[in-house]
């Protein structure tokens, strides 16, 4: 689970059979205890964990199963699990396996072998740069274990310590813990709403970059994840332009998270990437202001393989990175596996169809079942989450704190799913839910649960 | 090649035939305009490469090879390649690529999969924690993508920018980019010289301390490979007590790199782990105080798998790594074949075997060659590298200048290999080679190309 993941690792490995404390506990002694001996940037890592994050804890220890139809329904976590299957037997028959190459056991260039960067700008240019015009090369790709890892990366690369980064909101709430607690970079929240199709006018920018700047904070970069996570929206070409044309004419790196950019199910607004619209518009010297992100976790459904890449024009980024990387390196044999499961045009092709119909079936049936107990929500056309809003269960003038209390209520009644607050939304009362992990049968469960508080709360 | 792999990925990246620049060119270039839109951080990647890695780019150019005899024997990285294709093919026989687990394609948690830790902890406790009295068990253990990538990760926790880390030396340049160049934190050397057998006295460490005191940095842990890389020593149980004792007396951390204490080839001094020492003789309070570094990269000749871990007792550093872990994971497929390889008892018994024996019957075979050209040397007793005195090259009352443009000289004759002073030797003319990487027919081709250039400088 997302939260158990990136969060409660500590209480995992702390509190096993011998340790015989429980995880709240320990958290306590470490807290006091901190400060004594471990770094002061080391404390980042604990601060990072949200409210939500520790009421979950509790919830976490007994969950739905198909055997056990009263435990939580934890929906934190944008996995897409249901081709795993298929997935491992491709993997398992990949020719690196039973052919080895020795060269493969050695030390190699830390931007990852030839061939998984050869692979993923094929893959690339035909999945996500679907323009076809401007192909990346693999020449312009730095890969890492993990979009996080190489994100990581890429923020030491284009922003010091104290510098601010601006993201548009709402957001992941992962990209805290990287930016800020890893990297010491400010997050400056860029707002939106549905008003400007949850896209930052004109206006919104300058203000955010003027309470930046007001606070003695240098920005250096504007991030986004198109496809959206939360919204699951897809942004025009017409709005990445405008904004990364705010962005670098002012001298500032534009970051687009693609992730889930090969999980479009409705193209009604079809995707575009920030690499065309740049390769499109911008000048050479501005091109090299943007880089996108993109890794085969989201697509694929395999965040467990550890694969994630950089792409960039920037001669100056590119040479950081070859660098860097030398701390995330993916194992070489699995970088040889994913080259030629990338390169095995049928099975891709077939996969990619196969998700992308399931999506739109189970997001139809999730969306369904929330409609039939009467949930609003906001029609996502990609990825791997619906955000619903609960806000006829909150209080008039409802605050973040009036959201926490019902995001407690919905933990206490085996709904898990992440608070607005978390991911930096206008206003409280919209939850981001992650239905594609777990099998359709709790749709129902899940939105009748809700329901349910729902007929609590103002009988 | 170990400079090329650290060093020179910029160049490799940047200079593909469509630049059309050479490496030096770009070079220039990107430190003209790095300033402008990078972070300042970010130079420090750059800045960490030597003057020695800078010119033996050429020489790699045009390596020694069994079909070009005229080439540049590369004796700078330090792997053993011996036997590769026994591994590779027991690589290919785990059970995990036709029997998969699905939740391996999962997020899974950051420090590594459960049966890897418990792998990890049972063979540790065989080859390298030898005493058998003092157990290290999996939930100890934190793993990551490479030794090098969980050192970042302890450096984090243990210490903040601009603080600093005594390190024994003579040391592996590595440690360098590592610990200053990314997590920002000052290198305090302490020196040691054969009349106290490379083992720092307490007037060192105390020297050392009050040096970094008097330029106002505060120290925060004392760090020490061993057996040492570059000297192939063991250090006794006696020196390494004194030295953990006089750490932990002053609340500072202790960091044992152990990645080599599987090659002892020569037991005349047995090797002793820091943990075996910490946890025989020192307080619970300060055993915590006391972290060891393995990874199965030196012993089994396979730092493309990239498996590296921390293993401590402290529960605070073991919270703060679980959080860091997300940026350090390794593909949890090959974390499971690391652990079906680690815990195949017969296999892992009859390749440790076979590469002592190799070692041993290599080294003897590389020394004999350097007696026989009339070369001195340090006999290493452990590790992948033999250090030689290049002294008698040097002009009288040589400084590390001097040292250089021998190097170069070496370089120009065909024979790269690390200058002393990139390890913080006590005095120049020390160069650390790795012929184990190579066929034992360069020994006697390298060990005539460094007598030839003796005879042509002192002719």
């Amino acid at each position: 689970m997302q939260y158990a993941w990136w969060s409660h690792g500590g209480n995992e490995l702390s509190t096993g059979e011998k340790s015989g404390t429980s995880g709240t506990q320990l958290k306590t002694n470490v807290q006091t205890q901190l400060t004594s001996s471990l770094s002061k940037r080391s404390l980042a890592i604990h601060n990072m964990q949200t409210a939500a994050d520790k009421y979950a804890v509790k919830a976490h220890k007994n969950l739905w199963t198909e055997t056990n139809h009263s435990g939580n329904i934890v929906m934190t976590l944008a996995e897409n699990r249901n081709f795993n299957e298929r997935f491992a037997q491709r993997l398992g028959e990949c020719a690196i396996w039973t052919k080895p190459i020795l060269e493969d056991l050695h030390y190699n260039h830390p931007i990852g072998v030839q061939p998984v960067r050869e692979a993923i700008a094929r893959h690339v240019n035909q999945y996500v740069f679907k323009m076809g015009k401007f192909p990346v090369e693999a020449n312009q790709i730095v890969t890492g274990n993990g979009v996080l890892a190489v994100l990581e990366n890429l923020i030491y690369a284009v922003a010091d310590a104290d510098d601010g980064i601006l993201v548009i909101a709402p957001f992941w709430h992962g990209f805290v813990p990287i930016i800020t607690g890893r990297m010491g970079v400010n997050i400056i929240v860029v707002k939106t709403d549905p008003s400007t199709y949850w896209w930052p006018s004109k206006n919104a920018l300058d203000e955010a970059l003027r309470e930046a700047n007001r606070s003695g904070i240098k920005c250096t970069a504007l991030m986004v994840c198109n496809p959206s996570n939360p919204l699951g929206k897809v942004f025009s070409e017409q709005q990445m332009l405008s904004t990364i044309r705010w962005a670098t004419s002012r001298g500032f790196h534009f970051i687009s998270d693609e992730i889930y950019a090969a999980t479009v199910f409705d193209d009604t607004v079809p995707f575009v990437s920030a690499w065309d619209v740049a390769s499109e518009h911008l000048s050479p010297q501005q091109q090299h202001l943007v880089h996108v992100l993109w890794g085969p976790s989201k697509d694929f459904g395999v965040p467990g393989l550890r694969m994630g890449a950089i792409l960039t024009k920037n001669p100056q980024v590119l040479n950081v990175e070859a660098g860097a990387s030398v701390f995330t390196m993916t194992s070489t044999p699995m970088q040889r596996a994913i080259a030629e499961i990338l390169s095995d045009s049928t099975f891709v092709a077939d996969f990619m169809r196969k998700t992308i119909t399931h999506l739109k079936q189970s997001c139809d049936s999730f969306t369904s079942e929330l409609r039939r107990h009467g949930i609003n929500y906001i029609a996502p056309s990609a990825g791997l989450f619906v955000v619903i809003d609960l806000r006829s269960l909150l209080p008039s003038r409802p605050t973040f704190d009036d959201e926490f209390d019902l995001y407690k209520k919905l933990c206490d009644a085996g709904v898990v799913i992440t608070p607005g607050n978390d991911c930096h939304t206008p206003e409280p009362g919209l939850f981001r839910v992650c239905p594609f992990g777990l099998p359709e049968t709790c749709y129902s469960l899940l939105s009748g649960r809700i329901a349910d508080l729902h007929a609590d709360l103002t009988s």
